[in-house]
């Protein structure tokens, strides 16, 4: 712990943190495995009553044929566009210009799979329909990420993405759902994860993200999409003999939470609305849409990470770890609300906001 | 557990299997996890205390600069072929014609990296000296599995091994070691995993199979091969937001296991004479080279389950849940020596083997 930086140490050492669902540490699946026999079986290279169980269970929450198990989101979304690829003899697919294929993984569509990514739409702004539906490239999928987590976990309309989905019907198009914040969208557009996925041909989940689980993911489709998926998921090295504490705190964290988005939901419009009450705050969306927003704070990392230290000691509240310059003299961070939030007393949050207003405004 | 066969019923039911360290359940990584403190934090992306000093020490037991852990052995040891044949600007590797990649893989390393593989040998015996130096094929790595699993776990001598180094070295050609099994091989060689691994460019090292941890591998090498391994290993989707659940429980069972590798190895000398002891069994190898070995028996596998399934309940000991028919009218299974099989009375041992002899004379 000697090597952690003043502003993250003061987070650290705050007694609410505004975000996620608690540290992840041990007690996270320790809390899961003392549930359970000692004498309960691992799974063994993806079969077993636990990993196939729970396999038929998100298969139905989706509203498709099957779903298979993976270690990681990476894994699953390169291998549902290998197939859709392999299948319309194409190796072109579209998505936005922020999709973790194109930020986190290292080309790993390109040097694994040899698949051209068109980057659709703008990095500041969602993807609009009209760029979707004049789009002159010939693609065999279009990935669409709900939320879209690097602009503050914005949504199009539903209107727009069944409009979407029938244009792709029409042209042939795959459509696959990168919802590994799925959950948290079904409050606002007042559907049911089946009625969502419906417009798509294939999607992923995440279970460490909204859902607060150790790690892992599950890619859903028809029958025949799943089988392939099994075959690349061996290829990719992601067949483990046991996958047992992935997939058993998937299922735990997610009986826990899945319920729980629309109250994250409501949580993230009272929060980002006391960021907004602020001076040199806003968020965006200025009123989420999910449970997840980005906070912009008109203030150099160096002048607001030690304001920041210092209101995490006067007031016990810990908004945030790490601070992006998104742009110059303005710092940014994503709050993701859990089950964190509701454990700040409200006189305690009050409190660190109305300082956190005060000593911005003598910065300013 | 209705759903089992007889024979495998049978298996589970006995008190003393005569193989491994014992059942794949939770009480494994419940183990592990009591032992650490609640509040140990996850590592995060290949980072944390952690998951570093558990590399830094595998790096120094196999005398590397640098060791990454890796979800699974199929992903570390694709990742090291690409490497050298991306450096090498070839690609082509040689292996046995049963190595993992070859038999285990659904061809991964052709579909995801485009790299032929000549098979160097035959199936039913190690790959020998002279196929190495008459090698007219231009490759850019060797991969030699110690011990060659598929055929027993047979070792070539440590002479060879350095005769193969050699010529590798000269030739260019980069050398890597599938050490799934190396622990098991030192008490045979009588030399330290470093000495051994000085012999080889990279090598990946397995913690399910000989150490009994729940999944993952690490891939050790110089520091130039260990940063490109990580960014491949995050284009595979291995790049676990937490690997803890894996690399936890594989230093604790290295702890535990890796020191008792010449204890497995005399054991498994013992067990194959038992085998060999009795009417229609064959071992191989005759004698075993490390705590592995497979047996041969020649009965048909519809006569040889309902005798073993009654052997298994008179005696109390279970050989194998499987019985693979290796050739017509011969069954075969492996047996791999850990921590059960000092756990067995030596009479009640004995007493299996007579009934084994009887009762196999009996069906002659």
């Amino acid at each position: 712990m000697s090597t952690l930086s003043p502003f993250v140490a003061a987070f650290r050492q705050a007694a609410y943190p505004i975000g996620g669902h608690g540290r992840r540490n041990m007690q996270v699946l320790k809390e899961v495995l003392n549930e359970l026999d000692d004498k309960l079986e691992s799974d063994n290279y993806g079969t077993g009553e636990g990993i196939e169980s729970f396999q038929a269970e998100m298969a139905a929450f989706l509203g498709k044929d099957k779903a298979i198990f993976f270690p990681s989101g990476t894994m699953a979304q390169q291998i549902a566009l290998r197939i859709w690829c392999d299948e319309k003899g194409i190796r072109k697919v579209a998505y936005h210009p922020l999709s973790h294929l194109e930020i986190h993984e290292e080309d790993g569509l390109k040097e694994l799979h040899q698949i051209e990514s068109i980057l659709l739409g703008e990095k500041d702004r969602l993807i609009r329909l009209d760029e979707i539906l004049e789009m002159q490239a010939d693609i065999a999928c279009l990935l669409i990420e709900l939320p879209q987590r690097e602009i503050g976990g914005q949504l199009p309309p539903y209107e727009e993405l069944v409009a979407i989905s029938a244009h792709c019907r029409a042209k042939g198009i795959k459509l696959h759902l990168d919802g590994a914040r799925l959950y948290e969208v079904l409050p606002f557009y007042q559907k049911t994860a089946a009625e969502l996925c419906a417009l798509f041909d294939s999607v992923y989940i995440s279970f460490y993200k909204g859902i607060g689980g150790v790690a892992g993911a599950i890619l859903a489709g028809d029958e025949a999409f799943i089988a392939k998926s099994k075959v690349w998921k061996r290829r990719h090295g992601g067949d483990l003999i046991s996958l047992y504490p992935y997939f058993l705190s998937a299922s735990y964290y997610f009986k826990q939470r899945a319920h729980k988005m629309g109250q994250y939901y409501g949580e993230a419009i009272e929060l980002a609305a006391l960021f907004n009450s602020c001076h040199l705050v806003t968020t965006l969306p200025h009123v989420p849409v999910t449970n997840m927003f980005h906070v912009h704070i008109a203030l150099p990392k160096e002048k607001l990470e030690p304001i920041l230290t210092a209101l995490y000691a006067e007031t016990g509240v810990g908004l945030i770890h790490y601070l992006r310059e998104s742009s110059e003299g303005v710092c940014s961070f994503e709050v993701s609300i859990g089950d964190a939030y509701a454990k700040i007393p409200k006189d305690v949050l009050k409190h660190a906001f109305e300082r956190l207003d005060a000593v911005l405004s003598e910065a300013k």
